[in-house]
């Protein structure tokens, strides 16, 4: 795409109510518009970058078994009443609405229930298991304070997975199968070294669950941290008891600041039992269906990332999310300089290389400047001795690191 | 895929609740779940349709220029009273809801205001000019009352395009390739022959619109058609001074029910004044931007496709919106046939056709009639008879034509 047609437009400045460094960044760069405190519009830079994550996920979820739906965010109370999750000293998060006939509706703000009540029309006998669902669907959370950027929004993104199993053991061996498909889901977008499996508390209806954190000064979770058995202990559940079940020893964990970017429950029979979502098992017996839930917020996902990896010149994307492969940049207004890096561009689409082209007319500074904030991860320049050499510049945002390639090479090395 | 693996059922009987064709074949086959009156989730077969027509019209709104966005559903009031929009009496469709600090947000019904709003921080030079920007984002609209199933719903997914031009002439211009690009929308989706450009009132706020109206009994819209000039007028302008104004004669027209699938609106000045969106132009002075906005429901035109293209054993589906290219069948339930349809089933996967394969144990009656509703256009049949002859029935499941084909041959005829 060549960046005079893109809309957006880059800023100096961060924006001054905005207090965290993730949505600064991205405010600046143009990725995302605020619209409010916790509300987020994405942008074309910014939609890419959620688009690359949402593939990568899809492709995991898919990789054991889920077949995608997309639920509705209005929600009839009546679904939650039954599993006793609509009052507000139950949930805290609800946004509710009403209909025109004044009768109330709440705004999902996760989806257990519905997708449950789903499944009842399509699940009853052990040959309908086990299935997997999963959806990434808008989520509404009323919360109180909204001061992290994208990384905690009123309205934002989820990846919901949910399970479907005839029986515990079933159940258990999809659960790791799903720790083993969210760590892929984080080593692709750069976070994994970071990001530990965390034994937490369930909340409200599960003792126990797992979460995954990523060490981060601005983390709002304190985690324990073996890396020994490279795994750690939420703060809420560091009790004695827990960890001698863990085989860990208090002395020698770590502690950190830490990110929640996804969580797992096993709910067990909670929520199939409130809602009746059965099986007739090989002897015909009505049984419940045993339940689990796995999710991943797109938008903290993103500014994790974003939040992990800038530096002091701006964002630095993992080529794996970057919005586009590489930044080409025109140094130089010099007309065969100019020339030269447009044939460059339409041969690099040409080639399937999906390149952000700087063909605006603005001094050499304010393109790099510009670039290093935007954080593409590979950039080409085109500059004044360019044609004098035939090789240009390909700049590792990352690093710094300079090489010089000859026109064929550098198409050869995207190819 | 295998349709033993798909979580969703087929069911004989439409739910008593439904009045609309759409929904309860939809419901029957498996594509939809309904929540409550005008809400629907998508199970896996109407997501794949919803993704497919929402990739035809991301192409068609990139190639004349649009920059993909996705704002934020809660909506700030503060906006939409600044275009004197807010009120239950200026738009009765409003569903609002509250913080936790109960200051009241509301939810988009459309999204004029965000993204003029939006575009204030992107946009300052007549340089900036023409931009386009689209979304595809779930709507929020209090309807009254919500009988037409996927056809008017409370909450449903909408391609809305805005356009930003610097004068009336430039703005005018890109409403006619609007226009051009959306009758190709029609057509790649199947309806393009009883679809009609309509001239319509502008609602609340332009004085005309154009609208698209597909010719269909349902159709709550009734129009006037012009064939000799393919086009028409929507009853609530048919006026002699408007019928003359667009040279038609009232004698000449035929009348139709219709749905309207898409409108197209020239907002001039409205709400980028109220808004302050100005540019400079080349002598500097400050200038109101032309606006315009372009609308696709995706749902409304997923139960147009319905609606039109069904017949009495179920949904016909046009191959590019069709959830799956072929249907193949495994008919009866001998081992060698069954290992044939197996095979030829990775066969085809491995050659890139998207198959669903019924390999159910079920009777061939049910599988028929499964696949008859189901609607993917082209049927694969594995019959007793396949291993003998090495041919498999090719079924076309809009005129019921049957070819019989050896499977070479099949292979190369879908690649």
């Amino acid at each position: 795409m060549r960046q005079s047609q893109l809309f957006t437009k880059t800023r100096r400045e961060a924006p001054k109510d905005e207090e965290a460094k993730n949505a600064q960044l991205l405010i600046r760069a143009g990725y995302i518009h605020k619209e409010m405190a916790g509300v987020y519009d994405y942008l074309p830079l910014g939609l890419r970058v959620i688009d690359r994550i949402r593939n990568i996920i899809r492709e995991e979820m898919n990789a054991i078994g889920g077949q995608e739906v997309s639920l509705s965010a209005l929600q009839n109370p009546a679904i939650w009443q039954a599993t006793d999750r609509w009052g507000d000293d139950k949930v805290d998060v609800w946004f509710r609405t009403r209909l025109k006939n004044d009768s109330e509706l709440g705004l999902g703000c996760t989806h257990e229930e519905p997708m449950v009540r789903m499944m009842r029309d399509h699940l009853s006998s052990y040959r309908d298991l086990p299935r997997y669902t999963y959806q990434f669907q808008t989520k509404f959370r009323n919360e109180l304070r909204a001061k992290s950027g994208i990384m905690r929004g009123r309205e934002f993104l989820m990846k919901d997975l949910y399970s479907f199993n005839k029986d515990q053991e079933e159940a258990d061996a999809f659960y790791e199968q799903a720790i083993q498909a969210y760590k892929k889901v984080y080593d692709r977008t750069g976070i994994g070294e970071h990001t530990y499996l965390t034994f937490a508390s369930g909340g409200m209806f599960s003792k126990f669950s797992h979460e995954f954190q990523t060490v981060c000064e601005v983390g709002e979770d304190r985690i324990y941290i073996s890396d020994e058995k490279r795994m750690a202990v939420n703060d809420e559940v560091m009790e004695d008891a827990i960890l001698a079940n863990l085989g860990l020893e208090r002395g020698k964990l770590r502690e950190a600041k830490a990110i929640e970017v996804g969580n797992i429950f096993k709910y067990g029979t909670r929520y199939t039992k409130e809602l009746g979502l059965t099986y007739r098992d090989h002897d015909g017996e009505e049984q419940p269906v045993i339940f689990g839930a796995y999710g991943i917020g797109l938008g903290r996902l993103m500014g994790t990332i974003v939040e992990l990896l800038s530096d002091d010149k701006g964002i630095v994307w993992p080529e794996t999310v970057a919005p586009f492969r590489a930044h080409l940049v025109a140094l130089v207004p010099d007309p065969v300089a100019v020339a030269y890096a447009d044939a460059l561009y339409e041969e690099l689409m040409a080639s399937g290389v999906d390149v952000l082209y700087d063909d605006r007319d603005l001094r050499a500074g304010e393109k790099l400047a510009d670039s290093d904030l935007i954080g593409i991860p590979t950039r080409i320049i085109v500059g004044r001795d360019t044609i004098d050499s035939g090789q240009v510049e390909v700049v590792n945002r990352k690093d710094g690191e300079v090489m010089r390639l000859e026109r064929g090479a550098l198409i050869g090395a995207f190819a």
